[in-house]
């Protein structure tokens, strides 16, 4: 582990080492664990170099966070010249192998939408935005209207698939887990009344 | 705020007076806000005595979340009388109520079962069991067999509710919002495969 130290390294491969190694540890660590103290001991660097990397804890597990998320929507990018339903399969079929490989960070990352620190909050937020369109995008392609009712459906859709994600990878077969989240998506948005435009109905809100 | 200084209570009165003002910040403020030093001054009573009633700012901290979540679960509680459909939709109807009169403790309860801290989260948990096992109920008493798989579903569903209940009170009429919930709890569980009986699903997981 001190291989960090003794390899000469220019200051941004330095850096970005030292980030891959911070989110290494969210797949055994919530990230309130991570700190200098921690991160010296597993990388073999001092302190005062964290220090002047990131500043500050914060800063430290801000950016941490931010990598771990970046890699998730990475390995479950959709992949565009699939149709939206076969997309939407694809992508859940990755995710899955995303939760078995880095449960950890995925777990890390599903905390942080709730994170007491709201720069952790606000990027793993953005990630939940990120699925949000994604599967957005499948259903209007499939020529559902896009409203806001059906984004705050599909937003309930994305917490639920974490749940389920958390909850069932590794103990039911990938394929029923992935079956699950699907049918659930289609299942959601199918249920849905009929749609008036977004404005029309943003009008009607009740305070 | 000084009352509770100046009232004669008993010790546990005074307790339950300074858990509830502890309750009330929530509808202000992440729990990650509560001190000593925020309840002392909300209360008008001094940091040793709180020290004597908590021990600790995690215990008090603890104890608070654990009152909210108890009146969340209290104010939302099924009416046992109605039958399973009808018994949901008013609980639901309760939930919408509970999240207008105290939106910001349903969002600490929300946010604390991703809380990094494990008493917290525990006592979050406990609530989302509550509210898994509450629909369960109503979906078993309508027939469908007690499963793996129906629970999954469900817990995914609470998650779905949460996140619903976050976005949509206030920007959408009640009713829709009640009717997104229970059509969505429906269509999952509408959607999920014909089951086998619990143990024979788990023995076919793939680890």
């Amino acid at each position: 582990m001190v291989a960090a130290a003794r390899t000469r390294l220019s200051p941004e491969d330095r850096r970005a080492q030292l980030l891959a190694i911070g989110v290494r540890t969210l797949d055994d660590h919530s990230i309130e664990h991570l700190s200098f103290d921690r991160l010296s001991r597993e990388a073999g660097v001092s302190r005062p170099l964290l220090f002047h990397y990131f500043g500050s804890r914060q800063g430290l597990r801000t950016e941490v966070v931010r990598l771990a998320r970046d890699s998730m929507l990475h390995a479950t990018a959709p992949d565009l010249t699939l149709p939206p339903l076969e997309r939407l399969h694809d992508t859940l079929q990755r995710l899955v192998r995303f939760v078995h490989e880095h449960g950890g960070t995925f777990y890390s990352l599903v905390r942080g939408a709730a994170s007491g620190d709201p720069e952790v909050r606000d990027a793993v937020d953005a990630a939940r935005e990120v699925h949000t369109e994604r599967v957005v995008a499948v259903f209007t392609e499939l020529g559902h209207p896009d409203s806001e009712v059906l984004r705050l459906a599909l937003r309930g859709w994305v917490a639920l698939a974490e749940q389920m994600l958390v909850d069932a990878v590794g103990r039911l077969p990938d394929d029923e887990v992935v079956a699950l989240m699907e049918t659930s998506a289609r299942a959601v948005v199918d249920a849905l009344p009929p749609q008036r435009s977004k404005s029309s109905r943003l009008s009607q809100a009740n305070r």
